[in-house]
């Protein structure tokens, strides 16, 4: 499975994510929300997750832990937007790196066959970006990609 | 008065001002966050603001509408990080542009003779910060500046 595009244009602080889904926006979305749905993509494989806090509404909180044999990472955020089955726009701040925090922005669009997600992150520096990426960023965005189509896959 | 530095760099989605106060942090914290202060000074000197709400929490949320004889311009976010007196992150929208948010931290550092207020502004993209400079940003954070420094000293 490979179908995930990331685009990281150089001298920029952005990162552009695109996946196609063979599933409905309903769908996609209710995986991609749903914190005990959430915790089995979100991340890379390694890593388990644990979902603290999931509060999707404008002003609502999340908290969400990634933990491997080595330690724990803290992620947190609020939403500004949220269209159901549409778009979410969301602040995220890695604990490691307080006060470094990135706007998020995911929209679904219905396609012939199913539902393409876009996300944008624009990071408050070039360098957070770069550094993000140094620790392995990507990887952990495909591999999220790719537990998120099994697991649409598997709840249909 | 004309102390406020406004640094946009060329090709980039950053907006970087700096500006220095003749107070105490927590004075100008307080003329920053105080809802009937922060009428006083926020815009342009041409424009009339009303704030409709402003929650400053993390998961708050805030609204305002400046006013002029041709119309109204509704801007809205949501609190990220509050820390008073040092730091305040928050997401900013304006509701022209729908979807397009930019993510802003705000700290205050004490100087030798006062405090100095460093806003970084991230916009979503560059198109988006260009606009907003074609549209008056800098004459309108100017003005602000102006207006704050202005209110702080009325306060003291």
């Amino acid at each position: 499975m490979n179908g995930t595009t990331i685009n990281t244009p150089p001298n920029t602080p952005f990162v552009e994510v695109t996946r196609e889904f063979a599933a409905t926006p309903a769908r996609l979305y209710r995986v991609m929300s749903d914190p005990d749905l959430l915790a089995q993509w979100l991340g890379p494989r390694n890593l388990e997750a644990e979902i603290e806090e999931y509060d999707v509404r404008p002003g609502g909180k999340y908290r969400y832990i990634h933990r491997d044999d080595s330690g724990e990472y803290g992620f947190r955020g609020v939403f500004h937007t949220v269209e159901p089955e549409r778009m979410i726009i969301q602040t995220f701040e890695w604990e490691g790196a307080p006060g470094e925090v990135c706007i998020e922005k995911m929209t679904l669009e219905p396609t012939e066959d199913g539902v393409r997600l876009r996300q944008r992150s624009v990071f408050p520096s070039i360098e957070a970006r770069d550094q993000s990426i140094q620790y392995g960023m990507t990887d952990g965005i495909n591999d999220s990609m790719d537990r998120l189509a099994e697991l649409v896959a598997k709840e249909a």
